[in-house]
């Protein structure tokens, strides 16, 4: 990793993989702010969550993909590209800045704890730099994202100016399509997931199961995110990783669990 | 799934697999409370986080290794293991408890975010039903989960008589050792993982990296669960999924996003 000294270094990684075209997109987005150096899953790892590789070793290679482009493809999920990214490539100096994305589907509401995109995102919070999840609502290979470009680049201008609050980072997300009303600052929507399974027979006879389900938005707040997209705006929602629920240890305090 | 009228449903799940000593003692310890339904990982999952899996199917079988206890294998995620459950097996009528463990090794501070134990936990809290993720301090198969056996059933007497507060769920970590000072209410510890990579060569001279790290606490809070698990305490934290970092909406809403 070279780096010129004026500029800061921008760290890539997605969840799509590194021949994903959210990936292009945000590299061509970031590059005028810094030095940018991307590592990305060498395949898709879309849904792997906060998943680390514990049980097996890690691989990473450089790729040559786009002229000019620092960019390395790794084994792993999300998650260990940013540890790869930071022990072995930046070699322990953080990055200035973290962007993971543009993921091809919302990342939204709860779909933040199961997104490898916002996993990343988040590692690179709990490494100290500050970090910023973008996602897009279309899921497709032929995704249009260049009605994303101006606000990433309005965000991570900010966030370059800024930085972050210690122990938080961004999740945005963009609706589809061209009339954007602007950027709104948001809360998690209380959401979630109505699984069902669809149950299919091998050859063999022997059951498996896809997982499918339908999302439930309970929550009615015109301050979330599922508001903000479904109204055009692009929603951004601060995020923490202390999962601490603070308001519930007064109330655990009054239970008798000691004798 | 059958359930005798008066008792609760309990579905025990974890995230070392169905041979793994702490289930069997886990599974020992709630018996006693209700109707139990075990499924877990085929194998070992631990690390994965809230990874769920999306681009293949899933397979869950029922295993017979505990006399009178109704129990399934998965090939999935701990998380799809809760998924599968209450779609499949409970078949959308909620379990009463959801109980994950016990975890061979500590899941305090931010291993919570890491963890396969704590994910299926939050996603029974998700579903709605009232979920303890248990975890001691010993990785080990020969591990001693005797002094553990009582706390997990004061646990979850006050979690069945209590219920517990809408979208939270309980982290609970236990020390090595049998002289426990008793159950503490902790906040996650602001900690976390430095990773060092192992770098090795294959046999054809390619390297390969093996993700490790050293835990490193940077709270000296004495409300902490690191503090409490260091000072003999059954450390309790609440746990929330609403990520959103409400106190940095107002900063973010002083900058300049739109024109």
């Amino acid at each position: 990793m070279k780096k010129e000294q004026s500029r800061p270094n921008i760290l890539v990684v997605n969840d799509d993989g590194v021949t994903a075209p959210g990936i292009r997109n945000l590299i061509e987005a970031v590059k005028e702010f810094g030095n940018v150096v991307v590592v990305a899953p060498d395949g898709p790892q879309s849904g792997m969550g906060h998943a680390i590789t514990i049980g097996k070793p890690l691989r990473f290679d450089r790729v040559h993909l786009y002229e000019g482009v620092e960019m390395y493809k790794c084994s792993g999920t999300p998650v260990d590209c940013v540890k790869l990214a930071v022990n072995r490539i930046f070699k322990g100096k953080k990055p200035d800045l973290c962007v993971s994305g543009i993921n091809h589907g919302l990342n939204n509401s709860i779909n933040v704890i199961y997104s490898g995109t916002m996993s990343a995102a988040m590692e690179g919070a709990i490494e100290g730099i500050p970090s910023v999840g973008f996602s897009l609502d279309d899921f497709s290979e032929e995704a249009d994202f260049s009605h994303c470009i101006k606000f990433v680049k309005t965000i991570v201008r900010q966030v370059l100016d800024h930085g972050l609050p210690q122990a938080t980072l961004l999740n945005v997300n963009f609706p589809k399509g061209a009339d954007l009303k602007g950027i709104k600052i948001c809360r998690q929507a209380n959401a979630k997931w109505a699984e069902e399974f669809d149950e299919r027979k091998d050859p063999y006879g022997r059951p498996y199961y896809w997982l499918s389900g339908v999302f439930q938005n309970n929550d009615k707040g015109e301050d979330t995110d599922v508001w903000a997209l479904e109204n055009g705006f692009v929603s951004v929602v601060p995020v923490q990783f202390d999962l601490t629920a603070h308001h519930v240890i007064p109330i655990l305090n009054s239970w008798t669990f000691n004798d």
